[in-house]
């Protein structure tokens, strides 16, 4: 199919906005666009207005940073959680698995992102100082490092143990082992190594699992 | 992680808006609408706005029924096109994959879909009477069939013919064989029973290739 020379403008750009999504090549955006044609003009309105009403109304939370439809959001304005505990995660997409879980009572900081000197991400350009402010404060008892197990990850993990241990907050990382499912011949070296040392009492595995 | 329950009801609806085109599941859905999120308010606009107008705005040919800024499309009013043939196809994606071939000067007749009792689609819902129409005013020296060769195209492509023949009309229909890059050994039965029943000089497949 020639995708090149479409027979409308209008066509043209809008398949143009539809490829801009990550992973939307030029003819799955042509496929999309042709089944947005399709449908009711109130559909297509609905669509399109979503986005732009999304962009332009959603708040992020004032005291975690994660999204929300108030300026507090669902998370930090339960009062059944534990406001002591904050677990520390790059983004809202990591607030969501770990809320997916179901196994975690506490509240969150999201960081915006993680220290990335290649991407040009430097610590100002995160949300350190609202951590600290809220440590500083002394109402958190524990800061849990749930970050990603990359280089940039460790060392977004150190440089907030550094800002951090002057405090007194418990510092605590996410456990590492042996994901469930995997197969012991394919995991590697460290990870394996790491898991006996730190082998676990069976109870708590049950426990965890629940 | 859990998609079930969003942390807004803004992000719930578009991430719902998004899953709704083809072949995007929730999960992915997430992934644009969040990837959407961190753009800038203007480009979210853009993006949201481009399907709306598209759906608004674009018009359809009055000849052939391709899609068109104009009242008519660029192939109809083009002069230094052959009018003479008339080329049906079942979609304007149809109309886009022959003009990508480079190699077809006439113009389209688009039928808007193919005969299909499963899905409820007649002849009365398809523009059988505009073609007709087209062919009853003596201008029209071939029609092309450019169907599916499935048992539905097959089914359309015949009340095709009846409805012309009666004209003095040339009804022809795509070659049949064997395609470009296909191995024998995986060609069925049919088409290759055909495709040596039907060969063809070998000039006609250099001349077509260019």
């Amino acid at each position: 199919m020639d995708i090149q020379s479409l027979p409308s403008k209008l066509l043209e750009s809008a398949v143009q906005e539809m490829s801009s999504l990550p992973s939307v090549g030029r003819k799955t955006a042509l496929r999309l666009v042709l089944h947005l044609l399709k449908q009711p003009r109130e559909q297509v309105e609905r669509f399109g207005m979503s986005f732009i009403t999304l962009r332009n109304e959603v708040k992020k939370c004032r005291v975690c940073g994660n999204i929300s439809d108030s300026d507090t959001c669902r998370v930090c304005s339960n009062p059944r959680r534990d406001h002591s505990t904050v677990c520390v995660v790059e983004s809202i997409k990591d607030v969501m698995s770990i809320e997916g879980t179901g196994l975690y009572s506490g509240v969150y900081h999201v960081l915006g992102g993680i220290i990335s000197p290649i991407d040009g991400v430097g610590p100002s350009d995160l949300t350190f100082d609202e951590l600290v402010a809220r440590v500083a404060t002394g109402s958190v008892k524990e800061v849990i490092v749930a970050l990603s197990t990359t280089m940039e990850g460790e060392t977004t993990a150190y440089y907030l143990y550094k800002k951090l241990h002057e405090y007194s907050v418990q510092i605590s990382a996410l456990a590492r082992g042996v994901g469930f499912g995997d197969e012991l011949e394919y995991t590697d070296e460290i990870t394996l190594g790491r898991s006996i040392k730190n082998r676990t009492p069976f109870e708590n595995i049950f426990g965890s699992r629940q």
